[in-house]
C-alpha cells in the first residue's frame, strides 16, 4: 500500500452540505436558538454586531462548514467570513473566522457553532499529534474506529482526515470484519479461520475485502494461510508484531489495535504493519479552546 | 439555597424513554446496524448468545437505559438484565448488565449501545470527581453548561445528575443570563446594567430569574444594587470572588465560573458561591472504557 | 414590575421564518393544495391573476408572515406585497396584503393562508380588548395560558404579543407552577407550601423563579412567608386579591386568575395585582372575517 | 338525498389511531411535557394519583381517544377509564373520564389532553345546536367546511360527525368546487358556466362530482341548465333560495352558504337546500369548560 | 362525457417540485450518493464535466424535472439543459437533456436521475401505445389505477398523463368505488345493489360520485336503474359491454376492466365504453432504454 | 470463489422490520388507506371477514413480510396467517396466506399489501429464471445492479436474493468500481488504468475491494497487470470473454455485463465469468399476478 501523490490537503473530501445542515439545524432547535428570551429582551432587531473566532489553545482547524451554516440558518442577513481552512495548524491569538450581521441572531447561534467547531478542531488536534508520532516510526495510516459520537460519525471522520488520519470502513455494512466473537461463533458450527473467511467471501457482495481480527502469531499464521485480505492484529507486543508482519507474504494487509497512545505509536509503526487505528481519537479528545468575541456596533 | 433532602440518588429524572429510542434508532442507523454484512454471512439466523457489559476502568455508570433500547430496537428476542443502577461507581472487572438472545442482532447493536454507554459515564465519572473536590472546599453546586454534544444535550444534563451534579438552564428559552455581549450591547443604546438588568425582567415571562455575568468586583456591585437575581463571577481570583459573596445581601445567588479545575474548585467552593459551572463535564470528558464480552451457544 | 420604555410595537419578536413555514407547509399538505382538482381543470398554467386580502370586520391585524409563506411555498413566481404591518388595528373596507401571479397556485393557497390570518388576527383582537379594558383599572399585564391550540402555540402567543399582551412560560420547562395538585401530593409526603417552594427550588435550574396557585387568603399568606417569588390567585373575589396585594412586601408578583372577562378584567386590574392570565385569548377568539377577492387577468 | 337508517352515532368513522397519536405526540413535545420541571421536582416517581375529567358547561364530548393517547405516551402506567362516549350529551357536574397511575407522568399530559378535548368538544356542541335548530325547517344536512385549524382538520371534521353533522370535501384534490374566481378566470379566456362545467368533467377524474358556486337566481339557473351536479347557494335571500330549488328538476343537490347563524338556519333549511355549510363550526366555536381534577395517593 | 378541446399536451400538470424533490433526495440518500467512495478517490473536486442523456429505444419521455432535481441536489454547480419535452416521442440517438459542471457530483446523481427517468419514460411509453390502440376502435379514456409503485404514485400518474392517458382517483378517498367485497359484506346485512348505493350516497361527501363495480348483464342493469353514477364491467366479454352500453340511458359512464391489453383494446373501446383501464401501465411497464454519456474535461 | 454450503434457502437476509414498515406506513398514507369513504360508508365497524391471496401465474413468492406489516398497520384485530415461504414457486389457484378480522381494515390495505408483494414477487419469479438458465452454462453467480427503484431498493435487492441471485454493491459507498468515466476524467490527468487502480486503493478504506470496467481484451490485460481485484467485462463478445477469463491468473474476479437476456445468459455462464449482471431484474420485471379474495361474515 502507497499514499497519494497529490495533495490531499487541498480535498479532504468534506461531508455533504446538507448532512452538515442537518446536524446544525437539530442543534440550534436543541438550544432553541429562535426562542433565546435574553437577546429577544436585550437586543434590538436592527442592532448589528461583528464577531470573532479567537484561537485560545495551539491546535489543528475543524469544523467551519458547521459554524458557516449554524449563521446562515439563524438569518440570512448574518456574513460569515472564513480565515483559515479547515486542516489549519493555529495557535493562540488567532482569529480564524469572523461574523457580522444582525446582534440577536448572531448571539442565538454562537454556542452551537462553538459546540462543533471546537469538538472537530479536539479531534483533528489529536490526530494530528498520532500521525506525526507514527511517521517518526514508519509508514502507517493512522485510521479511525466505529468508536464515534453518536450522530455525528461523519462529521468526525472528516476531522480525522483533516488531522492527516485516514478512515476505517464506516458502517456494519461497507466492511467485512471477522471478529474473535464470529469466531467463537463459528467454533460451535464446527468452522475454522479457513471456512469463516471462505464464508464471509461467498456470502457477500464481491467488493467487500476479508479482514479477520487475530490476537496472537498462532491466528495470525492461520489466517494468512487462508488467504485473509486483512489481518487486525490485536493488543498483540511490538515483537509478535514484527514477527508476524515479517513473515508475512506480500499483498497482505495488517492492522494493529489495542494499546495505541502518543507513547507507544512510534513503535507500532516501526513493525511494518500499514494501518494503526486509534478509539480515543473519537471518543476521548478534548474540545480545542476557541471563543468568539462579539463587539456590538 | 439548600438541597433536596429526600434521597435523590434514586431520582436522577431520567430522559423520557421515546428521546432515548429516538437517539439510539439514529445511532443504528448510521451504523446501519440492520446491514451488518459480516454478522449476516457468518452468523446464522438461529444462533444465540451471551453477552457481558465488563468494566476496565473505575468510574461512574450512566447510560444503561440506552443499551436496553439498543437490544430492544435490534431484535425483540434480546433480553437485557441490567444488574448495576445508573450512578452506582464501579471498579474494574465488574459486570453491569448482560444481554441473552440471537447473537446476530446483538453484535449489530454492540457498537452502538458501548459508544452510548461509555461517553454517558465518562461524563458521570468526572462530574463525581468534582462534586467530590468541591465538597472539600463548601457546598457549592456543580452544575453543568450548554457546550454539550450537539443532539445529545438530554442525555448528558441527565449523566451531570447521576455523578452528583445540577444543572444550569437547558436551552436559550429557559434561562436569562445578561453576558458580556449583552453588556456591551446595551452599551451602544445608553443602557447600564441597572437599565438592562430592568428591560429583561420587563420583556420576558415573569417566571424566569435574572441572571448577570461580571468580570470584576465592580460589575459585581453594580449587579447587587440592581437587584440581579444571580451573579455569574466570570474568571474572578479567589478572593474578588470571596470579597463579593460576603458583601452581598442574603437572596442573590453567585456562579463561579472560568479557570474550574481539579486541582482549583475545592478553593472556589470556600469563598462560598452557590454554583460552579463546569463545560468540560460535557465537553471534554474521556469515555469509560466498558467492553461488552459475548459467548457464543 | 414595570414596562419596557422603548416601542415595542415596532418589535413583537416573530417567530422563526422556520417555524411559520414549517406549520404552514403542513397545512398545504393536509389540504392537498398542489392537487387542486378544480383549478387544475379551469386555470390553465399561464393565466395570471391579482387578489386583495380585505377585512370585512374591525380587529387587530396578526399573521402576515404565514401570508407570505404560504403563497411563496405554492409557487416562486407569486408575488405578495404587505400593506399592514401585524398589530395594526383595521376597520371594515381595508385592504391588508395584495398578491400577484399565477393564478392556479394563488387559488391553492388562498384557504391555508386565510385559516391562519383569521385565526391569529381574531386573537390579537381579543388581546387587544382585553389589555384595553384592563388598562381602565390598574397596570397589570394581560398574559397567556398554556391553553393553546396544539402546533400552533409559538404563533399564538406571538399573536397575543402583537394583541398587546404578554407572554406566562411558553412550555412546562421554562417555568415553574406549583399547582393544587402539587399541593395535595406534597400534603400526602408530609410537606406544605414551605417545604415545597424550598424543594422546587433546590431541584430546579437556578434560572426559574418559583410560582405558586393559592385559592384564598390563608394560601397567599403562606406563600408570602415561604417566600414565593410569584403567587397565582385563583378564582378569589376582588376584595380578596385586593388585601393580599395590599399586605404583601415589596418584590413578590401576583397573578389573578379564573372569572376573568370583559366585564371583570378592569376590577381584577384594580386590585394591584401585576398579571392577569385569560385563557380564553388563545382557546376561544372567534376569528377575525377576512376574505381573499381576487381578479383574474 | 336520504340518510343512513342504521344508527350511525355508534360509527362516527373516528380518525385512525395513527393520526391521533401523531398530533398528541406533537403537543407533548411543544408543551416539553416530559420536562416538566415542576413535577420533577415535587412528584417522586413512585408517587400515583387518580384524576377524573369533570365537566363543567354542558354540551357534547368529543376527542376521547385523544385523552386516552395523551396518558399512553407519558407513560405506559397510565391507566384511562373512559365513562361516556364521544357524542354524549353531558351536564356539568358530569365526570366522563378516569385516569389512575404514576402521578407525575399524569401532570405533564393534563394540559395536552384538555387542549383537544375542550376543542374538539367546543365544536361537537356547536355543531349539534346548529343541526337541532335546522332540522326544525328541513331535512338539509350541516356539513363543515375547509375552515379549520392548520394541522387538526381531521380531527375537526370527526368533531363535526359526532355532533350530528356531516363533511364536504376534506381536501382540495376530493372534490370539484368552481367558484366566483374560477369563473371570473373562466370569463377571461370567453368561457362561461356551461364550458366551465364541461371542462371540470373533462379533465378530472371521473369519480368526482361537479359543484359550481352562485350568487343568484340567475346563475343558478344557467349552472342547472349546465347539468351541474351541485349548486352552491351563497349569501342569498331565503325566498331567492327557495325560489331556485322549487324550480330546479330532480337530481340536483343544493349547498346555502354564507349569512348561517342559530338564528337563520331553521328557515335557510326550510327553502328546502340539501345542504347548509357553516364555517364557524371549526373557526369560531369556543371551547368546552372541561377540567381534570387530580387526587394524589 | 367529451374531451378538453384544448391542447393539454402543453399541461400535463406535473407533480409539485417539492414532492420531486422528496423522491429524489430520498434516492440520493438511499444511493449513498454523497458517499460516492470511486469518485471521490478519482476525481479531484475541480475537475468539470460535460453529460449527455442518449435515447436508445423509440419511445416516449417523461421525467425531465426530476432529472434537473437531481443535479441540483447534487450541487449547485451542475448546470441541466432540457433539450425536450416530457411528451415528445424521441428515436434511438436523439440527446434530450445535457448537464455540464464539477464531474465527482455528476457521477453520485448519474444512476438515480436515470432510474427515475427511465421508469417514467417506460410507463408514459406503454401508455401511448394504449391510446392509440383504443383511438383506433372509439372515443374511451385510456385510465391508470392504484396498482402503482409504493411512493411513486404521483410521478406514475403524471407519467400516463404525459402518454396521453387519464387518471382514475388518486386514493381511497378522493372516489367511491364499490366493489365485489363491498357487495358480499353488503349482502349479509340483507342489502343489495339498490341498498349499497344509497347508502354509499348518504354517507359520503356530496362532492363524490358513486361508482359500482359488476361483472355481468344483470349486475349492471340492477346498477343502472339504482342510478349508480359509473359503472365498472369488470372481465366481461366484448359482447357484454356492447350490450350493457347500448341498452344504457344517457348520462352514465361505464368503465371496461380486465383482459385489457395491445390486442384486445381497440375492440374495448369499439363498444362504446367511456372508460378503460389498464394496471399494466404502471406495475408492468419496462424502463425505456436511456444512457448518461459523460464526457471528462 | 464457491458458495455456502449450508442450505441458504432458509436465510434470505430479509431487510429489517422497521424498513419494511417504513415503506408500508409511507404507502398508505399515499393511499389514504385511513380514508377509504367506500369502505367507510358501506362496511360497519363490526363486520369481520376472511381473505386469501390466490396466485394467478406461476412464479416465485417474495414479500409476505409487507403484507402482514400492512395488514398490522392498519388494524391490530387482523390476523394473517402466511402459508408459504418466500422463495416458494406456486403455480395457479395455490393460496399463499390468510387474512381474518375486521373487513373495513382489510380493504384498506389490501391494494398496498398487494402492490408490493406483486412487485417483489416478480423481481424474484425473473431472478430464478436467469439463475436456472446461467446454471446451464456454468457456475457464475446471477447479481443485481444499482438500477432499482426509488426507495424499494434494499426490498429488491430481497427479492433478488429469493429468487436465487446475489447482490453487488448496495450503495456508491460499500464498493468501488472504476467506470469508463473514471478512466476517461483520469486520462485527462495523465493517469491511465495502473495509476487509477492504485489512487482508488491508496484513497479508500482499505476494505473495499477495487473493480474497474473494461470494454475489450486490451483493457482487461491492463488490469490484469495492474491488480484489480474485478473486473467488469462490458458488453463484449463470449468469445472475447472466454479468452480473458482463460488467461488470468487465479484470484481475479469477472463480472459479464450488457447484453444479458434468458437466450444468452447460459453461454455468458460457459465462458467462465464468476459474476453476470442483469439489470432488467429490478428495472422491468412485470409483476407477478395475484389478487386477495376476501369473503365477509
Amino acid at each position: 500500500m502507497t499514499y497519494a501523490t497529490f495533495n490531499i490537503q487541498t480535498d479532504f473530501r468534506p461531508p455533504s452540505r446538507d448532512l452538515v445542515r442537518d446536524i446544525v439545524a437539530r442543534a440550534l432547535e436543541e438550544d432553541r436558538a429562535h426562542h433565546d428570551v435574553t437577546s429577544r429582551a436585550l437586543i434590538p432587531p436592527g442592532q448589528h454586531g461583528h464577531g470573532q473566532f479567537l484561537i485560545k489553545a495551539a491546535g489543528v482547524v475543524c469544523g467551519l462548514d458547521a459554524v458557516e451554516v449554524a449563521f446562515e440558518l439563524m438569518s440570512e442577513d448574518l456574513d460569515v467570513e472564513v480565515l483559515a481552512g479547515d486542516g489549519s495548524h493555529v495557535e493562540p491569538g488567532v482569529v480564524i473566522a469572523e461574523v457580522n450581521g444582525p446582534l440577536r441572531a448572531m448571539l442565538g447561534a454562537e454556542r452551537v457553532a462553538l459546540n462543533i467547531l471546537q469538538r472537530l478542531s479536539g479531534t483533528a488536534t489529536m490526530t494530528r499529534r498520532f500521525t506525526k508520532a507514527a511517521a517518526e516510526g514508519g509508514r502507517a495510516r493512522i485510521i479511525d474506529t466505529r468508536k464515534t459520537t453518536p450522530g455525528l460519525r461523519d462529521l468526525e471522520r472528516y476531522a480525522v482526515r483533516v488531522g492527516g488520519g485516514y478512515n476505517h470502513r464506516n458502517t456494519l455494512e461497507d466492511g467485512i470484519l471477522i471478529k474473535d466473537n464470529h469466531i467463537a461463533a463459528g467454533a460451535l458450527r464446527g468452522l475454522g479461520i479457513p471456512e469463516l473467511i471462505e464464508e464471509a467471501r461467498s456470502r457477500s457482495p464481491h467488493t467487500l475485502r476479508v479482514e479477520i481480527e487475530v490476537t496472537d502469531a498462532a491466528g495470525a499464521l492461520l489466517a494468512i494461510a487462508a488467504n485473509a485480505d486483512v489481518i487486525m492484529l490485536d493488543n498483540m507486543t511490538i515483537e509478535e508484531m514484527r514477527g508476524v508482519v515479517e513473515s508475512a507474504p506480500e499483498g497482505i494487509l495488517f492492522e494493529a489495535s489495542g494499546g495505541v497512545n502518543l507513547q507507544t505509536v512510534k513503535d507500532i509503526a516501526a513493525t511494518g504493519v500499514d494501518l494503526i487505528s486509534v478509539g480515543a481519537l473519537t471518543h476521548s479528545a478534548p474540545s480545542l479552546d476557541i471563543s468568539l468575541d462579539i463587539e456590538a456596533r
